[in-house]
């Protein structure tokens, strides 16, 4: 069976700037004990997800286009693009924000460890 | 901490044609239970991933680029293309390929169900 991807819009997401537009690929239930959210993220211009925690889970960013802005638990700040894998431990806090002039696109995984 | 994906090619998978070039996210050892891959896939022209099945697992297919014809359990042929999910049940086989001229790329992930 194919469908398509399920397209959601929240503001201001851990009190960052702007629309978060994420394409769902699996549902929360489809991912069942596995995780609760799998799908593509994309912030245009200006937008960010503010600084938050992970507790018991991971969410690895996976970047496909654009450039972006991720600061990882020691405040470090990386500047990322295609290819780059952002890597969140048990616990460790992140921001991630689109400072560029075009969109920013990543893969979302938030699974259970 | 940032890092960059990790490159692996494979021949004939399941019984496919050409090369399969995978970039993972992350590896086995940090999916532990959740799976056994995550990563983006890419099928030259002409290349192709064999009728194959799992079991007590899924592997849904999400389509970032490019256009492939995806074979399912019940032998219906689809041809997807960008946002395009392909869904794989417990227990139910299916195939992929390239017949286009351009490369085509998803995110596989094999997670357990």
């Amino acid at each position: 069976m194919v469908r398509k991807e399920i397209l959601t819009q929240a503001e201001h997401v851990q009190n960052g700037r702007g629309v978060v537009k994420t394409y769902h690929v699996c549902t929360k239930e489809e991912l069942g004990e596995v995780g609760r959210l799998y799908g593509r993220v994309v912030l245009d211009p200006g937008c960010s997800i503010g600084w938050h925690r992970h507790v018991g889970e991971t969410e690895p960013y996976y970047v496909l286009k654009g450039q972006g802005t991720f600061i990882d638990n020691d405040k470090q700040v990386y500047q990322v693009g295609p290819g780059d894998v952002c890597v969140i431990e048990d616990g460790q806090y992140h921001s991630i924000e689109n400072n560029s002039d075009e969109p920013f696109e990543f893969m979302a995984l938030i699974y259970n460890l």
